[in-house]
């Protein structure tokens, strides 16, 4: 009974795939695997702006833990991180501890608001599947509560979302399109309703190519969306925000915020003694901690630099699935005694942004632009694809998205 | 071109029944109708709670005016009445006025909240189409919250009817069946919501054979509705409720209260130099106003003592709608100069509550008490006859209750 014991912490994409891939590599009894993760299910972060606009329910989001592991091969543990003593080899839980020799820290991201006044408190954040049907429900009873007030107040109706960037324009795009079923429900004229998209930046979708950023933005517009660029939120209230620009502050009065425009790692990871960027390290080639041997880092807790641009990778879903792959095979290697780790290198097939049901832009195969409904079922392709290496077709038939046109 | 006119205000089962059998008793030419109504739909008070506590929903509850009355027998005019001037003959409305020749007055209920401290500021009343979906959209947000913060409130879980008679009893069975579908939605164990109905009265559903109230008690317990009964509200807080019960006061904290317990007529007609009590007209035997002859009043602004009890027959949809039937025939008679009006006698059928889907008790009859999926059939059977009543059978299909068993 001296098998080694892996841990893995968090079942976001980093964490479930180095289980599942585990499950490959490792023959039976070579260690036991214990996956820790503070709820019962998985879930796909970059489908969550669907689940907090309310144009895809959150069940079709979330998978069930049970539904992706072996029980035989990997043990799960209900429970939340608080803290690793890593010089221990130790995990401590909300109820209990473990003990480890091979750890990897999957433990996702969080919402970074840059120090701006009052963000923390007043804007939401698409960080959970929580977080995103609390959003939808707040939306929503916003336009409940409308025509029930003898004065109508129309900020009920605005919607500012923070960052055109890829999440922002995204969850805009869904907005765009739930906002008309919101009226009907609720009795409200379409013209009464403002969507509003902040970004500090000089342009929208900073990096991607100014043809596809024109595209989607003539696209949104013309849905209802308005822009504001090179836009900086000062401060979020209980009334809205207050923005600058070209040194004009403006005052926008809103009943929801929502702050998409910044990610970091996790604050536990800095509370627990790693050598940190902003909840991210700096891992090794081989996806390792740079002082620990026995620690792997995987998904947005991993900061890996891109040699060509200089600029750390993104933290994407893509990166992250990929890196579990590297992981897994390390970790192997070390159980069986080798010293030769394999070295991560991404593999970006290619990047697409969902402009709401049935659009979207991208690029693919390195430098090909695509656009609408081509570019919306590549989006789909990719989101099946991942079902597929996560639990095989029944899990693409039960959880995919599978209308393609 | 010197047609009598007839104004009929508010599109509730009273006036759109009048304007419905109008259709029918008036020949063609005999005289002008004009229905006024707040919202472009007429709705059905009596499921108003199932779409507050999210079971049905309130576009299967109303139905377009425009499905209802013949375009080329009445005219619609959709406006929010401010007061009546009946010395001139004369309606203002918040856009307009009109005047009349004859008048039918059927501007519905408001809650009365008997001069409790806060009711009015912090309860929510099961009063319109806009009300019921801002409860529904209420009690949701309260538990897409709860998990959202790192101190659980259980509060926001605690749901409080005030009121154990008809309206109160049909809403909390209908939350019963309700409350397990948003545990399952938000992920919040059941034994963390509570359902508490409060009754000053010394018995729920004050009025009913007790065999009847039993059957009622013990089912809604069995899904875990609290009771209490013979216990006051003191007053409503933004926090919850303050009761009082054998001189001992207690505080329920909760995030949603509903007050169920008390109706009376319109405020409209308080203002507008009628005789009333309470917002109601004491109406001659042949439904007109005591004073004015050419005016007619229906449905909860009408108060008609039953002269077997001396006590005034309650606001039901049933007398409404037979009251509809008199004051039609009645204003056909004067409008071709027949002095003799008819007497309006109510032809009690019997009285259903629904207690959740499939679950039911009442009289029928005059004296035969039904009991679970038989009352819950029958109930539907009167809903059903209602709709074939309002628009034959097209109407029936479209919005009734048609899943039988």
């Amino acid at each position: 009974m001296n098998r080694p014991k892996i841990v893995i912490l968090g079942a976001g994409y980093g964490g479930i795939m180095t289980a599942v891939r585990l499950q490959k590599d490792l023959k039976v009894d070579e260690a036991d695997v214990v996956l820790v993760n503070k709820h019962n299910y998985h879930y796909q972060t970059t489908w969550l702006h669907e689940n907090a606009a309310g144009t895809l329910h959150h069940d079709k989001t979330r998978i069930p833990i049970a539904d992706c592991i072996s029980k035989s091969k990997t043990t799960f543990v209900q429970d939340t991180v608080v803290k690793v003593v890593p010089d221990e080899k130790r995990v401590i839980l909300a109820n209990g501890e473990l003990t480890y020799d091979y750890l990897v820290v999957g433990l996702g991201f969080e919402s970074e608001t840059f120090g701006i006044k009052g963000l923390k408190e007043h804007a939401f954040s698409i960080s959970s599947i929580n977080a995103a049907r609390m959003i939808r429900e707040h939306i929503e009873y916003q336009f409940a509560v409308y025509n029930n007030e003898k004065e109508r107040r129309d900020e009920r109706l605005t919607l500012i979302v923070g960052g055109a960037g890829f999440t922002g324009i995204e969850f805009v795009g869904e907005l765009a399109n739930r906002v008309p079923q919101l009226c009907k429900e609720y009795d409200i004229p379409r013209e009464k309703v403002r969507i509003i998209n902040v970004e500090a930046a000089p342009t929208a979708l900073p990096g991607f190519d100014p043809e596809l950023v024109e595209y989607a933005m003539n696209l949104l517009e013309s849905k209802g969306v308005e822009f504001k660029i090179g836009t900086m939120i000062k401060e979020c209230t209980p009334e809205g925000i207050v923005v600058e620009k070209d040194e004009k502050v403006e005052e926008i009065k809103a009943s929801t915020v929502v702050w998409a425009a910044g990610v970091r790692g996790s604050d536990i990871v800095d509370e627990s003694g790693f050598e940190t960027m902003r909840g991210r390290v700096k891992v090794r080639k081989d996806m390792r901690d740079p002082n620990r041997d026995e620690v792997f880092i995987v998904g947005d807790c991993a900061l890996i630099i891109n040699e060509e641009t200089n600029r750390p990778y993104p933290p994407t879903a893509q990166i992250a699935i990929q890196q579990a792959s590297t992981v897994s095979h390390n970790l192997t290697s070390l159980i069986r005694g080798k010293q030769e780790l394999e070295t991560f290198t991404p593999d970006l097939k290619g990047t697409v942004a969902s402009l709401g049901e049935g659009e979207a832009i991208g690029v693919i195969f390195g430098n090909k632009k695509i656009f609408g409904r081509t570019a919306s079922m590549m989006k789909k392709v990719i989101d099946n694809r991942y079902l597929m290496m996560l639990g095989g077709i029944p899990m693409v038939l039960k959880k995919g998205k599978l209308k393609m046109f």
